[in-house]
């Protein structure tokens, strides 16, 4: 894709998604999910901010809506990163590796690619996480009238933090440094303790709704 | 929104996710949760029907790949559908209500509509489980060098499905019809049960990945 993400179309990039080439995949799928739940939280807080009715709730809930939009930006430009990330590691793959020098270079540079490319869905993983506790932080404090949509907001930011997970896990997989596998793991699971915040979320929101 | 969503930018798109306009909203996130399944699962599958190797796969996977495509067509659909649902809805809601007769005509038309825009939410619903389906059936029946966008696909599609299914629980509330309602939450509750073999595949991709 030569477009940025921001001007492809829905059909274009879906299509893209669907064929064999390598990029956009799994990881572009993950910021799109973080990047809508953002614009759901965002949706709840404009729709809570502009009624008189829940003034109490502006301060934070204004707070909420500027940090899901820059979540939301971020999240788009991390699909360009992901993508990035990706072909440079398919590049390394291509690197030579006849003479014992190239073989030593090669292994440099995949190895370097490899914890590029497992940050970037770390990256990834941290919005997504950020928008489940933003999710999480507008039950009681917005609009009753649009509660689903937090859920809504909860279970896309969920489905970003796990597929973020899965792609850090097999990038992580590959890695043989043992002191960056170790950091770099455990900030995947710190992000991914927020799954469980975000399916709680969703049961919070059909208990309210009576469901 | 004036463009099919299939021809809308990404950015435009997500802009009016995150703004106060009624549409697009939890619905239209829910659809596209469940086309972004679809695709990954036509991408698993065009990265395996592309391989020899995998040739005693290739008939399962092409009846998959057919399928998701279909699915992820339809969900872009139903992107529109479910905003014109929440549209007639929201226009039952502004019916006269002065005489008695008035009140009876927009008593029936909200109850119509509220139905319309349920059925809607479950069609996304039912999509979604069908995508979490194909996803698990391509495990250990597909390409292993892309099985991480099984568990991306099948993440994406339980996004779609609790979307959808917390849309449904919330047009159901207001439903006071108890056969349809009977039956309309009997349809929800059986698609529903996808969600549990959908975190199956990300919990069976992880262990494959060694996670």
């Amino acid at each position: 894709m030569t477009k940025p993400t921001h001007d492809e179309t829905i059909g274009a990039w879906l299509d893209a998604l669907g064929s064999a080439a390598p990029a956009p995949g799994g990881g572009a799928a993950a910021a799109m999910s973080t990047a809508m739940g953002a614009a759901l939280v965002a949706m709840v807080a404009n729709l809570t901010i502009g009624r008189q009715s829940y003034a109490e709730h502006h301060p934070h809930v204004t707070r909420v809506r500027d940090e899901a939009d820059e979540l939301r930006t971020r999240a788009v430009e991390l699909v360009a990163q992901d993508a990035e990330a990706f072909d440079a590691l398919m590049a390394t793959f291509r690197l030579p590796k006849v003479t014992d020098a190239d073989k030593a270079a090669r292994a440099t540079a995949i190895r370097a690619a490899t914890v590029r490319a497992t940050e970037v869905s770390i990256d990834i993983a941290a919005a997504a996480a950020r928008v489940v506790g933003l999710a999480e932080s507008l039950l009681g404090r917005s609009n009753p009238s649009v509660v689903s949509d937090i859920a809504v907001a909860a279970a896309s930011a969920v489905a970003g933090l796990e597929s973020a997970g899965v792609n850090a896990d097999i990038n992580l997989r590959s890695l043989r440094d043992v002191d960056v596998k170790t950091r770099l793991t455990a900030e995947v699971e710190r992000h991914r303790l927020q799954v469980s915040a975000g399916r709680s979320v969703v049961d919070a929101v059909r208990k309210e709704i009576g469901a």
